[in-house]
């Protein structure tokens, strides 16, 4: 039996090792994308710092490689509904992966325009797939990339479950216990589709039974999964600007160029982290575990540990010998969160998580040295802010910032370039 | 001071009246709209029973009678960001009113078009709105109309509370109690819609500090206001059709036709009501009564009184002597519920609900009749299915059906026309 999958956004920084991994499982694999991160590397004059060839030549060295194809479809997944209809018609998949959203939380906040775009593209986006589904009148897995952001970064006191969260309520015979999903507080615009997409997936699984689960994912950090190394030709993207450049990724390329270590506001934010390399693990997990019909919405906290940003940039620092800058923070967030997740969904299907280890975070900054001549130092600082009255002056700063010439900010509202 | 209010959507079923209403009261009001409401009724074949006029006439004859003009912009309030933007910066409004959105749950469940369509539609327009009054910097007061639908159709044992719902969870330290937005649980795509919106309003209050008040109105039955009343040229549109006639005015227009009332399924389901003199009547005292700056999304059930539809139809037929009849249900619901709703903060601010009565009724089925000859029967029977497998032939039916010819449902996947 052909086990064929469709990775919708199977070019971009998950899409492509998890469209390589799925490959060389077993699985057919079937790419949509409309190479739009392509085209915003573009838009912001930001190129991945590895040289990523087009997305027709990667496949051809991939088919050379390990004799396998992966076709490739040029679809705009928000514009082209009947296109994605035909294609779930003609492949009948077994699980479509769904990658195709705009994920940069800064990109997201730096106008109008940007938040208008990542509304319009993610929510229509998840939107068309899910009504293809249920048009098409095939059974059809849809595995859904969200973020632990979805939660806020707050626990509560509590280690955040898996997407749906026990509680009591006063009702008129005594006190009740319900099961809800849990409370969203999204953090951005980016965060804002996120908590959207969630209701759209309630919505379809309750009226059309449609098999869901959706991957409540971290930070994700490193290059490299065993695929992508196996040929320069299949190497995956690498995002250092202040828009699509997660931290630790930052941080690791920041010391790699001899850039000081940008952290936002004082420190003291935790987030949730997994490894590229897991990313691509638990997607294949995810397929092979899927719900049944008549379940409900499976949420899996894909994320394997989390860390205070103040402790990567120090650990980073004492690994590489990098310094610490502080910056105002653009984000409108609290200066400080505790953050712990429950993840035994994906342990109990025998995932060994990647972990934060000094070999990892040295094969990450021998890739950025390695392609130390294609960075753009100027892309390195976050010029996006929440408000427009978020201060990008030093004065309105939580904390005590070193003196920071030539890497400053300027009263203007934008951070000035940087040079070194 | 000018206390200028936009009505996006201003020339609809809710919009009109509101507009007229405000107009009356001493606000200088612009209504946005890009008429597709009228569009829709193109397409559906399926006019308002009410002959309504194009909005330019009347606004002539409103401007006619108590020398007042009402602005009108062609605005496409989903597609046209930057006319909202600069009609924001030009008037300057201290509120606006958001009835941009389609608002048929059937209509939104026809086809995959319509499901998109609305989506689309709704949620742009609502994202649109709240980004540009960010963008214009200004401090405008958005009032949205939603629907008392996000709850789902339990109760959970309480009255539902007006959007904030208080539980108990346990945490660490022990049981902590937190105040959530109420679990939404939409019932179709339109509903799914108005939950995404109300994550919308959660960012922009909480990153903008945006002041916002959503109303969770009821099912709007009557037609006419005091100010729609003045002259036929202003009267408001009826639908009766099975996608935007609501359940209470057609009943009482079926009853005027001499039609079966159309119950679907059961009967047993309970729904909230609201006439539309209270509409009107709520709006103006949302508007009197704004959140303040940092204040959290001001929500109000806006609804007078929940009814049963077997009790509904059964008074209707004591008072006109219609026949009722029972039709499989094309929604996917439970075929009872109960539902109550707690609604003081409308009463607290003075409202003396217009609750239903048989004068009431009675006048709806008078208009009704005066413009029988408009009536097209054939589009009576609602034709929208939320499932393909939804049975629309009476085997499949929960309930006890009455031999219906010529009402009668088919087994091809719509109902036939229906003839007298």
């Amino acid at each position: 039996m052909k086990k064929n999958i469709i990775v919708f956004g199977g070019d971009g920084f998950c899409g492509w090792p998890t469209s390589l991994g799925l490959s060389k499982a077993g699985y057919d694999v079937t790419i949509v994308d409309n190479l739009v991160r392509r085209k915003i590397d573009v838009e912001l004059g930001a190129d991945s710092l590895t040289p990523i060839i087009p997305i027709r030549d990667r496949l051809e060295a991939w088919k050379e490689i390990i004799s396998k194809e992966i076709r490739f479809e040029y679809i705009d997944v928000a514009e082209h509904y009947h296109r994605i209809l035909s294609l779930l018609k003609e492949i009948r998949p077994m699980a479509v992966i769904h990658f195709a959203e705009q994920r940069a939380a800064p990109y997201s906040m730096k106008s109008s325009y940007h938040k208008r775009y990542t509304v319009n593209n993610n929510l229509n986006a998840t939107h068309n797939i899910l009504c293809a589904i249920v048009e098409s009148g095939l059974d059809i897995h849809m595995i859904h990339l969200g973020t632990t952001g979805v939660y806020g970064y707050g626990t509560a006191g509590m280690d955040i479950p898996e997407g749906y969260l026990r509680v009591k309520v006063d009702a008129d015979d005594g006190e009740k216990v319900l099961e809800i999903m849990y409370p969203p507080s999204p953090g951005s615009i980016y965060h804002t589709t996120k908590t959207q997409d969630a209701l759209f997936f309630f919505y379809y699984n309750k009226n059309d039974e449609l098999r869901i689960t959706d991957l409540h994912q971290g930070i994700v950090w490193g290059t490299n999964t065993p695929e992508t190394l196996m040929d320069e030709r299949l190497i995956n993207r690498f995002d250092y600007d202040g828009d699509y450049g997660t931290v630790l990724n930052r941080f690791l390329m920041q010391a790699a160029v001899g850039h000081p270590l940008t952290v936002h506001g004082t420190g003291g934010q935790t987030r949730a982290f997994i490894h590229i390399k897991d990313t691509v693990n638990c997607i294949k997990l995810a397929i092979e575990n899927p719900p049944q019909k008549g379940d409900r919405v499976k949420i899996f906290n894909q994320t394997t540990e989390c860390h205070n940003i103040n402790d990567l940039a120090e650990k980073i620092s004492a690994l590489t010998g990098a310094e610490i800058r502080y910056y105002s923070n653009p984000r409108n967030e609290a200066p400080e969160n505790d953050l712990r997740f429950c993840k035994d969904s994906f342990l109990e299907l025998g995932l060994k998580p990647v972990t934060l280890n000094d070999g990892l975070m040295t094969e990450v900054v021998d890739i950025a040295q390695k392609y130390l001549d294609r960075c753009d130092i100027s892309k390195i600082i976050c010029t996006s802010t929440w408000r427009s009255n978020i201060p990008v002056d030093f004065e309105g700063s939580p904390v005590p910032i070193t003196p920071v010439s030539p890497f400053y900010v300027n009263q203007s509202g934008l951070n000035k370039k940087v040079s070194l």
